[in-house]
């Protein structure tokens, strides 16, 4: 008596600045940070990347996973991640109509509710937990644990 | 183009000797930590404490989120979760043919290869992470960041 679930992923980005990405989806107009669902195959971090960089025009290195979002009555389970900006700086896509980083403070207090406690979960991480791909036998990938910031 | 998952929880139980619960299933007959699929509605670490009960007649207090397993090909995600044992004492049932206490250098022998990393993972951990159901507007139960072990 399973049930099916979609999987989604959110990143929660720093610059060296300390700084957060933010982006300000056009539909619905909020803002929230980067994420979105995970493609057949891919890996929850690959999404997270990907959604990013797609979202934002910025590229990032996952760090590893902070939290995670299950929501019974929709059935999508949302991983948290923190990440470190690697390349490319803010700018709007298809998808979003403004895109920056932001001071802790701005980015809690213009965040949509239901992104708030992801960055806070993020904040209050101290340490990111063990996230690994699998095929049943061999491990494929491994996010080990480590601190949540560089 | 996203894809339909199977939700897990893996339950790793420690108790006041700091010992593990570890459960030979009886097809396939193999040592696992105990766990099993989300029922719907149901809450990972719910799902969690239940399946430990199931298996083993401990009643446990899941303390919080330690790793995450991915499975893109059969599509299954299983979360791992530490959890204190509460009530009851380890005893067959229909699904383990043995059940019990082991310390954990034990544990780390006896369990299948697909099982060891995800207490190896509950014994990196120095915190868990936040885990959360919500329902889009309303949180309905959180587990937040506390150390991994009492």
């Amino acid at each position: 008596m399973s049930t099916a679930y979609k999987l989604g992923a959110t990143c929660v980005t720093f610059n060296a600045s300390g700084q957060v990405l933010i982006a300000r989806r056009r539909s619905p107009d909020r803002w929230e940070l980067p994420g979105g669902l995970v493609d057949p195959g891919e890996s929850l971090s690959g999404a997270a990347a990907r959604e990013t960089l797609e979202e934002t025009r910025v590229g990032v290195r996952v760090r590893g996973l902070v939290g995670l979002y299950q929501h019974p009555n929709r059935r999508i389970l949302a991983a948290v991640f923190v990440a470190t900006a690697v390349e490319g700086s803010p700018h709007p896509t298809e998808e979003t109509r403004e895109v920056r980083w932001a001071d802790v403070a701005d980015a809690l207090s213009v965040l949509h509710p239901l992104y708030r406690p992801r960055l806070e979960d993020a904040l209050a991480a101290e340490n990111t937990v063990a996230m690994r791909v699998h095929d049943g036998s061999t491990m494929l990938s491994t996010l080990a644990v480590r601190p949540a910031r560089p």
